[in-house]
């Protein structure tokens, strides 16, 4: 069975932009819309002046107070953005990510960063790719409801032409011969928490200044792998067991 | 040598899906828009407030006052349409039709109608053809704006594809914002080894027979990530640090 991508827009300022949105993705028959909180409060009438026919999107859009908590329930997580990130992670076009959605079926978010600021560094590190959607070298820079016009469409347009003729493997596809489902961000949630505070312990940092950026590299390991759940086991695992040994010592 | 398209807004009656228009139209590279008898009247400070910074495809727009005059110069123009005609035209997607355009090489118009009512009989029979973007059958109609965001992307997408110039990113090139090469298959043994060593240090397998299956899943978790130089060295510390808080208890 197919799941439609969810879209989360984080801490958006126009409440226009999300009527814009939730417009657009019901036209390309997505329905699966999460608020991170959004700057001027929720619901909103200026969001519905702009959804027209989409209202009801609005009605059903859930409300999150983190993005880690907005995609719990996803395993695969796009961030959408226009900015180079000095982050080691796969970056598509619009098509080439909707061809990998396309062989995966597996429940997955799109994120979509504020109008002035975009997404942070720490939101991004929760998905496991970016999709960076192909314009002007000069203007780069789309409005936020543009952005999920394009993805939306391009979606849509993959899905009703592809027919069955898409491969049904790919590169993005949960890893071959894995029989465990990928773990959801939930599950890859408790396991970062747990690998810091063990990381904490022994004061791997050193230096506190440089923890943000080690813990985000570190993370993005992590979350570039596509762990299953079954991985995931394996990995609280490794720490257990070093600490166990640890602590016999 | 290449001509982009003209946007054509016909009788368009909110100023901000002129503004909107204009955004898309830069940033995928389209710099002439053509409005016929836009209902607010011409400028309009709305439709600049919505540009953001492509106020001057505004103040380069324009005017007309019958779309036959807008596209006189044009040999090949396009309708927007999601309605079905009685009239015997070639009906393309997006895609489709950016194919073919790309083909051509011709000055070409693309039409766009009133947000009410769409593109009149008579503005339609004066295109050689009509695009209608593939939408929800419950939702078809879609905001004037982000139809010229849908066109101006997937104008730009085969574009730039076409022209070799873009970027070949994807699940097989090699990590985008990354600084640190990738490491070497030997970097990632000696990794590997030193993991080994500390999981058998510990009992980690706890049952012999598991180890081959166990380990190869955990090594898969690794080399599936295509680590690093900067990050295979960030692992070693972790193993390091973890080692060290346990013999230091």
């Amino acid at each position: 069975m197919h799941i439609n991508p969810s879209v989360v827009l984080v801490q958006t300022q126009l409440p226009e932009n999300i009527g814009a949105a939730a417009r657009a993705m019901l036209n390309f028959g997505l329905t699966d819309l999460r608020l991170v909180s959004p700057r001027d409060g929720w619901p909103n009438k200026r969001a519905y002046d702009l959804a027209a026919h989409a209202g009801k999107v609005l009605d059903d859009a859930k409300l999150f107070s983190s993005v880690s908590e907005a995609v719990a329930d996803c395993t695969r997580v796009y961030a959408a953005t226009a900015r180079a990130r000095e982050m080691v992670k796969p970056v598509f076009t619009p098509a080439q990510a909707m061809e990998s959605m396309h062989a995966s079926c597996e429940p997955t978010a799109w994120l979509f960063g504020p109008e002035r600021t975009g997404l942070s560094n720490d939101d991004v590190a929760l998905a496991d790719a970016i999709i960076t959607i192909p314009a002007h070298a000069e203007f780069t820079s789309l409005n936020v409801g543009q952005s999920v016009v394009v993805l939306a469409y391009q979606y849509f347009a993959l899905h009703k032409n592809s027919a069955s003729s898409y491969p049904t493997t790919g590169p993005e596809a949960s890893p071959v011969g894995s029989k465990s489902p990928l773990a959801s961000k939930q599950e890859l949630q408790v396991f970062f928490n747990r690998l810091e505070k063990e990381l904490d312990d022994v004061d791997f940092w050193k230096v506190d200044d440089k923890k943000p950026k080690m813990w985000l590299n570190l993370r993005n390991i992590f979350s570039r792998a596509g762990l299953t759940e079954q991985e995931v086991r394996t990995l609280h695992g490794v720490i257990a067991e070093l600490k166990r040994g640890r602590s016999s010592d």
